[in-house]
């Protein structure tokens, strides 16, 4: 893992990487820590690991809780290298959408995104090695998947249900929900907390409450406010939720 | 009104009182406050205002907001004098549950919830009335709805709908939503949060999400959780919810 460049302000420093192909970021707290909790956070379909929302996400967490953050950009978005399978589905959702047939854009939504998190879990789970031989982290950090929505979701279902570091996840709705993901669902345990848009211009609303039905983990919270997919106020969100689940599992909060 | 009863402890001193017919109880700081909010709770249907789980929760809100929290039994509950058509719903409810008749069950038990609301709301406005004239509440003081699930809703969202001095409410599922809830809640626009028991037993969880659906407030949070109608763990609940919208009418919390 190699960081490329780094800044600081308002407490946080950020500081960009690359391992291999993967091009991530990392925000942490400017006085050093020592064995912080590690959040990993995603991004939605055709964003980047430096979406608004997600920094200002990023940026909350380091300042409130002084975890240390990394996102990193999923296969074919962002800095990454677009593949000809990439090209096509994109050319395959603009098409499905400009037609207006939500049937074709649902399908090729999720084999795509299945697609995407068969390629993006293996380099998370690199990513993961590579930060826990930094010192500041170490190997026994807790480690917590900070949301987000959509695409953040339909890698980091399958993430957490192959990563038994990970112990505690915050999902949310937005995304065409595939057979591959209710099936990790089904396998994930640790505490979730799960976001869901009320007023979803795509996505059917049951489908999302049967993904949140499938987690077997018996502390789950389903948190739903009105919002559309790209328009959402999280009032009332159980914000101590991470700093909770990571604390449990050994770390102190700020 | 009449206070009957005072006894204290943990901080915490809980007066009886009868207003009329009804009978009620407040919970309020030991040490005295001015101008404190004021919460209304409500008990599940064939239960009473001292419900252990509500005397937890009206508690909670004293010790930690300096919240003076009322709460009343519902017509036919509690100490209150059974009527004839009090009986006579019970024994049809108790009936229709003997011979597994869910269809009745649910037809018997929204029609005598919507008669106890009838009777409720015009009790509450006046105990209401009657606390605004104690000094230590005064006629401005913040006033929120602060639950519980069942008929405690099933009274509180009519309640909410034509009391103007509710400036947030607490709701929940676990009970039958008439047409005459439905169209209470199309007419409530104050912050909403809103507890919804995911293996409820009885209650198909669509209908208490058309009821969510159904409130004009912008402002409104949905919880769900694991849990049945009477065994609920409330793990992610936003707890500042209430002292946070009656901080903005005006009061300052503990």
């Amino acid at each position: 893992m190699r960081f490329t460049t780094k800044a600081s302000s308002n407490g946080v420093v950020e500081r960009e990487f690359t391992l291999g192909d993967i091009t991530g970021v990392q925000w942490s707290p400017e006085t050093s820590t020592n064995r912080a909790p590690l959040v990993l956070m995603g991004h939605g379909g055709g964003l980047h690991k430096k979406t608004p929302g997600l920094v200002a996400r990023a940026q909350e967490a380091v300042t409130s809780w002084g975890f240390i953050v990394v996102a990193i950009d999923a296969p074919g978005h962002g800095d990454r290298v677009r593949t000809g399978e990439d090209e096509q589905a994109r050319g395959d959702l603009r098409q499905a959408a400009t037609a207006g047939d939500t049937e074709r854009f649902a399908s090729v939504s999720m084999r795509y995104m299945d697609s995407l998190a068969e390629r993006a879990v293996p380099e998370w789970r690199a990513v993961l090695d590579a930060f826990q031989e930094l010192p500041e982290i170490g190997a026994d950090a807790p480690i917590g998947y900070g949301g987000g929505m959509s695409l953040g979701s339909a890698i980091g279902v399958p993430l957490a249900a192959a990563e038994p570091r990970i112990a505690a996840a915050v999902f949310g709705g937005g995304f065409f929900v595939s057979e591959a993901v209710l099936e990790a669902a089904r396998r994930i345990t640790v505490p979730i907390q799960f976001l869901l848009p009320l007023d979803e211009e795509n996505v059917d609303r049951g489908s999302v409450l049967a993904l949140f039905d499938a987690f077997a983990s018996k502390d789950k919270t389903l948190l739903a406010n009105p919002g559309t997919h790209r328009a959402m106020r999280w009032v009332g969100v159980d914000k101590e939720f991470l700093t909770r689940q990571l604390s449990q599992t050994g770390a102190s909060p700020v």
